[in-house]
């Protein structure tokens, strides 16, 4: 067993979204299942994402170099499925289709122990989201799976992406407090290394099948974070919620 | 009875928050009386909140000429407390206990219909925060009221103050919709009429004691108005919720 954490003057838990909180992977596969019957969902969610760095990058240049201003996420995961759609061959979706399609990031289930371990945590701490999905997606992915957020931060508030530093440095700054009363929930080790740089807490949360059953995530421990846990409930445990 | 609204195409409630959902008078009141004894709460609630437009005005000359960057309402207030501190010769409280009391405006509590009226409108609505004060105040608040909103959306979001109309159709464009599918919620019809002239919808609360039981508000109807009801819950029966 493992000691527990001091965590004394801790105020703020904010968590990463996507593949932490909410199962992209068997949320994308079962929308595209249904909207493109024979299509394999589980390899076109995969290609979906993996666009999401390369897009995300061009994005940040772009701004670095004063070319671009801030791209809200759906416009980013639009032009992404444009792109996947059109190397799998895929035709037969019109604009208000691809749309419908496109919001399936709105829609994305919670992984089974989220909304227990969420209401958990929020008894006793603040329980936000930081994470590069713009307000609205968050907001309506938190209203259709029942996320109790007390409130709802991303990319959008701070007019910058994860990992920069004016992300997690922000959380702190809107709640008035130290980087370390802040700590950073994830499932992705240089989200949570990145938060750790800018002197925040970090929980790691293992989520083997963030990328389908299919092909399980390694999940080792990494040095560095205050905790390492199997899923949400059992951080509520270690934080004594 | 008013014939019922043609609201088919609404997906937004926004709400002022300040005197619409939470009781500033008597909350302060409350709080100056806990941490001053002897001191006349009610009066002192007044020349706070009365220090507020002035301040806030000062706030946007200053940015429109340049000369000044966002300000959180939580700075405005303590400048403001300081002066009426001043103006009342009151001496005795040092930075910390100012800050303290600073911060009785993040335990305001709930007009007693706001919880549940807010609750059933959020079965079928998105619903929001639309308030000059700072993020950190609002979700404070509504951890400590128990308001139930689906996201915190507020002047810090859109880097503007109500009655810009950045704050209105920058409601719309997080959840990517016409104007027409917000609803600005307020006690005030200053801010519904700027709310309205950038094509939202609204809806007046009648908040007769926002200023204290003993100086009732004007609160008459005036044209325009989507809505015009004695409280949330009313707002609620309305919508058919």
């Amino acid at each position: 067993m493992q000691a527990q954490p001091d965590v004394d003057d801790l105020k703020v838990i904010a968590f990463d979204v996507f593949g932490t909180v909410v199962d992209w992977h068997g949320g994308i596969a079962a929308e595209v299942e249904r909207l493109l019957p024979g299509v394999d969902g589980g390899a076109f969610a995969l290609a979906w994402r993996a666009g999401y760095q390369p897009a995300m990058r061009g994005v940040m240049e772009r701004i670095a170099a004063g070319e671009g201003g801030f791209t809200l996420l759906d416009e980013l995961h639009l032009s992404i499925l444009e792109n996947v759609l059109r190397d799998l061959g895929v035709t037969r979706l019109d604009a208000a289709h691809k749309r419908e399609l496109n919001r399936a990031w709105h829609r994305l289930p919670a992984w089974p122990d989220a909304v227990a371990g969420l209401a958990r945590l929020k008894s006793k701490y603040i329980v936000c989201t930081l994470s590069n999905g713009n307000i609205g997606l968050l907001t309506e992915m938190a209203k259709h799976a029942g996320l109790p957020w007390d409130c709802v931060l991303s990319a959008e508030v701070f007019k910058a992406y994860k990992p920069d530093p004016r992300t997690y440095l922000g959380v702190a700054g809107v709640f008035d407090i130290a980087p370390r009363q802040v700590m950073l929930a994830a499932a992705h080790h240089d989200d949570l290394a990145a938060a750790r740089a800018c002197g925040l807490r970090t929980a790691y949360i293992e989520r083997p099948n963030e990328f389908g059953a299919a092909q399980p995530k390694d999940v080792s421990p990494q040095a560095g974070n205050e905790l390492h846990v199997a899923d949400i409930g059992v951080l509520a445990d270690r934080l004594g919620c």
